[in-house]
């Protein structure tokens, strides 16, 4: 990135993601100021920053925050659930931001995530997408670590490749996991760790199936990116799989050498696939 | 159906169709001989009937007992789980038959089931439809019970049509669950009583979802036709679901009465569907 430096908010959820965007934005120049959703990001890792909690609906609270703290940039990142309406409780502006939500509510995540990427650049902010910051935590495609795919295990990541972008077209998930040309479970609502527990249940004899995961064509990138972590090796492993395939460029890392690591340790191939090469053979 | 008396052969999976087809038959004027795959049949259920139990690697003896009963036609009904080829340990002539599946081993299930009935077709056998006996458990578009879809519901089956026929052309599964535009889970191999529990974990607020079973495109109807029971409609009820819409003379329901009644129970509504109705607006 070539900005000027200015405060970044980022607006965190959970897991580590956040702290690594706060580095990478002061390592750029910039400062960072951090909103926290309560329940979501982890205490721990905002505590070294200048941030605040804040309930989800709070939004009026958010955006007065930002403004407090010259906020020009946004970056939104780390999981958070899609909340229940009910337990939302919007303050004023919460509400209103609902309304203007409006049908995209109640649309996929796609359309919700879009929406919201929209009215915040609409209230005067540039919504920044996480890879900019992280860009060495993308990887290129090829192989990391060790472990390279064999042909069958090439063919299962083509399946899953059609499979994976058929879904996406449909806003449904991001991934699926593929056997010996077999799909074993792919993934709605419930997420990548609970798609895989489900896939060791349904394994099949045979050579391990692999996990594929990609971002949703016309995907929000400022919102939702494909994330992979140790954890997801760990629980692939722990599913039979031999390896994953994730999109290059299009996919956190949560920690790239970690990741490296858990799967020679682990005996997985990881490696990051352009997908327009991964068709299906007619 | 208009055929000869003559006997028929059930190869008979799990739960309580398989008796069902065999009440049919007789009813139909023909005799009836049941294999149960061992492991998967119940033995309540084939205890009236002449019968044997067969492990699933055993062709040569299936066949050749259905050859010393006469069997001409064949019926394949009640589910047995995609059998290990480890676990398979087939026989001679289960050897043979697993060479001629070849590469259809490690299709997807629609491309097993239809090279297991083509080749029971080719050692002379008519592989029928178990809905060809069963056709008063076949229902014909329209509303079971008291309950019917309001517009949301309405909305929500029409988006899962498009969903589930997106993931059958990809012989995926049969189903998903909708709830309020919003897809809570898809099924593949773990079954849909799997994916109804799954998708309780993810309910939304607001009104509850819906379940879409449909056939899926090009998909081999002797061999594993869409199944409901009372045991769906329990499940459907206790994920939060308002109803479930099936495909209309492509599903078969276990017991269409004890349906009825316990959707009434449960406040849920039952609607055959002809999916080519139900395309999403444009």
């Amino acid at each position: 990135m070539t900005t000027e430096p200015t405060t970044v908010g980022i607006l965190a959820g959970g897991g580590p993601l956040p702290a690594k965007v706060a580095e990478a934005a002061r390592a750029a120049g910039h400062s960072v100021f951090i909103i926290g959703f309560e329940g979501f990001a982890e205490p721990d890792v905002l505590a070294p920053w200048l941030h605040e909690c804040v309930r989800l609906g709070a939004a009026g609270r958010m955006l007065s925050l930002l403004r407090a703290h010259g906020c020009s940039d946004l970056v939104l990142i780390g999981p958070i659930r899609r909340p229940s309406l009910r337990s939302l409780c919007p303050d004023a502006e919460g509400a209103r931001i609902l309304a203007r939500l409006g049908k995209a509510l109640f649309a996929g995540d796609d359309g919700l995530l879009a929406a919201l990427v929209r009215i915040l650049g609409e209230e005067g902010f540039r919504v920044r997408g996480a890879h900019e910051f992280l860009s060495h935590s993308v990887a290129r495609p090829g192989v990391l670590g060790r472990y390279t795919p064999d042909a069958q295990a090439l063919a299962d990541i083509r399946h899953g490749v059609a499979v994976t972008q058929a879904l996406g077209r449909l806003d449904i998930g991001q991934g699926c996991v593929v056997q010996n040309g077999v799909v074993l479970a792919v993934e709605a609502m419930e997420g990548t760790d609970a798609m895989l527990a489900r896939s060791g249940l349904c394994r099949q004899p045979g050579e391990g199936g692999v996990l594929v995961k990609l971002l949703k064509p016309g995907q929000e990138k400022r919102a939702d990116m494909p994330t992979i972590g140790p954890v997801t090796l760990r629980n692939a492993h722990a599913a039979g799989l031999r390896g994953i395939a994730f999109e290059a460029a299009h996919t956190l890392l949560t920690d790239m050498q970690a990741c490296q690591t858990e799967a020679d340790r682990l005996g997985l191939f990881l490696i990051a696939i352009d997908p327009a090469t991964y068709v299906q053979p007619a």
